[in-house]
């Protein structure tokens, strides 16, 4: 049997066992994959395609004979492990903030810049949830009529803070629910110093905070946005908001294009036949994209499409996918796609 | 004993439960209160300052001697009474949006614009409650820098919908909890056709739509803010999404000010200053407002003030307040304040 072999590195986290059943539905030939993961988690047993694959601890020889190494392990695991499986020849599409904003290293959303995977250097990044999920619904509308802004709030799920952040939320709630004392102990941020409760509560904190009062996920979204639409002048402001959301990122974004002649209904038309999106734009019939709704699914929903009142090339629109898939590990799973449909990956042996 | 006679038209309702809280606290002088409410729950009983008082069905007649009429029953109530209670003499204050937007109507926040309940014809108008804790975080910067412009997204608690409807997301929430089948009957809004899950999801409808994609309470946003602020001029866009808190709105806000020399420290210090706000606002302590924090109190609470990165003019900032108390059932009593402060109420015997 011919095909790819493939390591999901942070198999067991919650956009690595994402990524394993992402790669079930994935079109590419698979000979095997090795799902690694850390020391604590080795031996553990999960099923690809039926069968039973054993956990690896991720070692450097873990990537021997690797063609394709997808991580999501968090930035440290992939800055140390990410040359290792380069080394070997692997092509690494690396789900972490690690090396996103390398210039060395293309941003790719598939549906957006397919193309840049053609310069990798042996690592692509992933973007970070929020931005892909905003790129998918704004470059077909920036490719028809230009983008000089974009001011995002987001609203997002809980499960991009991983399995324990969601466990945690859950005991919240019931423990809100039954009017007994509940605590927090990851949430903002696990690298933080405080934590609150995200239950029945909205965080204006995700990840640290940078020196100028933005954070880090606020100029994850503002830089990444640059890079892969390769437009440095484009005006970029973001708002990032935690809420009590299993999965779904939900995003109020509003745009200014920079031509004339755009409307409600050229951007629902734009975004109808847009790769990726799902338009659910009907306001009289109640139809616009909810988190529940999306969660699962691996399409971007748009709706709430309506003009600014006072500025004549301003929109609003409501964007929202499931954090998990589009916004890590169907996203990265895409870019093995677009590496096999290009022919830019070799079968190892 | 001497003092003014209150009625509270709606007073088993979230907010009608919270006037008569909050009138407790008042500072002028109350004989008797008047709990009123639908045939429904006469004969229930409320403590009022420790004493049982009786809920009486509304009628015309039962605003005879009443010197102030605080309503809160939802707009046709208020159409169908207010008239009644003001021929009677009394002056009413409403939390509806039936008279909001009447020009004979003042539309009051105290910290914004106390001196408009003069022009009274017998009814004075409380804010919807997103645009009043926006109201008073903005006007103290407003006077200093002028204003050109808002872009607000909105974060609101499911109490603005009443007590069914937290009843219904905490039933949703115990449901989802234990994986079981759940409905929906209530939100986003009782009056239209669809209803979605509230618990662990974000419904960008509150209110119905109008024709151009807006929903009410997005134009409340935008209109209200005008008439309160007296300017027409001002560019306020608003998309309204309600999240699963029981109580506490918040605001991610964009202001674009109209002077120089506006920074972060200006308006820190300016917020630091101004009636009925606190601030919060230190990040690298981990200090900004949230709902459940918020949850009870009377300020507005506003932090995560940061310069827009392209806009010399542009800021960014988080505003939150519990919509019960200063979004609702405080305002109203403040109002009540205000008119007796500025001697504009007689007792009525």
């Amino acid at each position: 049997m011919t095909g790819y072999t493939i390591a999901v590195v942070g198999a067991t986290g919650a956009v690595g066992t994402k990524m394993i059943q992402m790669l079930e539905q994935a079109t590419f030939p698979i000979k095997s994959v090795k799902l690694l993961a850390s020391k604590r988690s080795a031996g553990k047993k999960i099923l690809f395609k039926g069968k039973e694959a054993e956990i690896q601890e991720t070692t450097a020889e873990s990537f021997e004979n690797v063609d394709i190494a997808l991580f999501s392990a968090g930035g440290s695991i992939s800055k140390q492990f990410a040359p290792e499986a380069v080394k070997r020849g692997a092509v690494v599409i690396d789900n972490t903030s690690a090396y996103r904003m390398d210039s060395e290293v293309p941003l790719v959303v598939p549906e957006v810049n397919e193309e840049a995977v053609r310069s990798h250097k042996g690592i692509i990044a992933n973007p970070n949830c929020s931005t892909i999920q905003m790129m998918v619904a704004l470059e077909p509308i920036r490719k028809q009529y230009g983008l000089d802004r974009i001011i995002v709030s987001t609203y997002q799920a809980v499960s991009g803070a991983g399995i324990s952040a969601v466990k945690e939320m859950k005991e919240q709630a019931q423990k809100m629910l039954n009017e007994e004392p509940y605590e927090a102990t990851i949430l903002p941020s696990g690298g933080d110093k405080k934590h609150f409760p995200i239950a029945f509560n909205a965080l204006p904190q995700i990840d640290l905070f940078t020196e100028d009062g933005y954070t880090f996920e606020e100029l994850k979204m503002i830089n990444e946005t640059k890079k892969i639409m390769s437009d440095d002048k484009i005006k970029v402001s973001a708002t990032c908001v935690r809420i009590p959301v299993v999965s779904g990122h939900s995003e109020s974004v509003y745009i200014e294009v920079k031509e004339d002649g755009a409307s409600v209904s050229a951007l629902q038309d734009i975004l109808r036949n847009a790769p990726g999106v799902v338009l659910q734009d009907d306001p009289s019939n109640q139809i616009y994209p909810t988190a529940l709704a999306a969660a699962g699914k691996k399409e971007t929903f748009v709706g709430r499409i309506r003009k600014d009142r006072d500025e004549d090339k301003g929109f609003h629109m409501w964007i929202v996918s499931d954090n998990l898939l589009k916004g890590a590990a169907w996203n990265s799973v895409q870019i093995a796609e677009s590496l096999h449909k290009l022919g830019l990956i070799k079968v190892s042996n």
